[in-house]
């Protein structure tokens, strides 16, 4: 098919898809004259990916890369997969100060308290140590007691996930599987969430925030 | 204070400080001189929220500056907290194609089943049907098995999180829970998912990803 027609398949603005080729989130096509390229069906594919983790898993574009790139290359183990799941999660520098140290030892306890198996290179180690170290900033001392059941609650998704991934039928489909739903699945958790806050609210005190 | 401490205690770099006041996220200084401001402790924690939000939470400025101007203005009733969470939730652009209505078709139903009364401009419902839809987009069609035991497990945690912010002694302060804990939760779950999908893998499997 010709750009116009991948366009109008997957709802991707044409400025967009030459923005994702020369960035490298999408292959070419084949040239089939000076200024005409032909896209095939895994281009169409191959950019609903790229949109998706972008516009709806709020990666960036080097990080889309990086994941797209290692989808690529190199799908052949269950180790490979977990790389693919690193590069979902943003490195971003941090303070270490003592609300950081606080909270790494936090991070800690809790992976050891749940015999959980980590990588010491896991990034979301990190992006969590942040997160619970903006909380000690921010005084939220009452938060700390729901991390247990939130870990337990978490814990008990990542078995029906693993479940459902472990149950494609090749290394290929499941990388995909762990690309996406880790990455869009953040979307439906945190909605869900935002969703279920306001009917506990409703629950209790009656009313809906538009009453 | 002077803006060179407010720096340094909080770890905001000065032009970093006077961006957030240019774009409203923290109110100006009282000035003493034609170029000195007097800054009090109230700044300082207004700042360690507006970074927190953007930095941590993901929130664009203008997101950023709608949520702390609503904690400022209207903190006197359970629908003002309410307000305060629907402006955490970014509404984007979407397009309505059969993958859209087969999503939203899908989020109507599981808010029914599960008897949960949200407002009908609740944005959350779109961020979700968004991310459902791009689900359809990419068929992964095996995913949607999951999405009961999603919402029964983050119904759960709301339960949590509402019990908590309801023993907070006044409305400022459920207020500032609601927006914290929406915002730097996010990064909690989806980090704690992260590592809990690593573990279980490896529980299955052996093995961590760095071996």
């Amino acid at each position: 098919m010709r750009i116009a027609e991948l366009s109008r398949r997957s709802g991707v603005p044409i400025p967009t898809i030459k923005y994702y080729m020369r960035e490298g989130l999408l292959p070419p096509g084949e040239r089939t004259s000076p200024n005409q390229a032909q896209y095939e069906e895994t281009h169409l594919r191959r950019l609903k990916l790229a949109r998706a983790l972008v516009e709806v898993g709020g990666l960036s574009i080097a990080a889309a890369r990086d994941v797209l790139t290692l989808m690529d290359s190199q799908m052949n183990s269950l180790s490979a997969l977990g790389k693919a799941q690193y590069a979902l999660t943003t490195r971003r520098d941090h303070v270490e100060d003592e609300a950081w140290t606080e909270a790494s030892r936090q991070v800690d306890e809790l992976i050891a308290k749940r015999e959980w198996r980590v990588g010491p290179r896991n990034p979301a180690r990190l992006s969590l140590t942040e997160a619970l170290a903006t909380m000690h900033r921010l005084r939220q001392d009452d938060y700390f007691a729901l991390l247990g059941e939130y870990a337990e609650t978490v814990g008990h998704l990542a078995e029906l996930e693993i479940t459902a991934i472990m149950g494609r039928p090749d290394l290929d489909s499941m990388a995909e599987a762990v690309v996406i739903w880790t990455a869009i699945g953040d979307a439906v958790v945190s909605s869900l969430r935002r969703i279920a806050q306001e009917a506990e609210t409703a629950r209790r005190f009656g009313g809906y925030v538009d009453d």
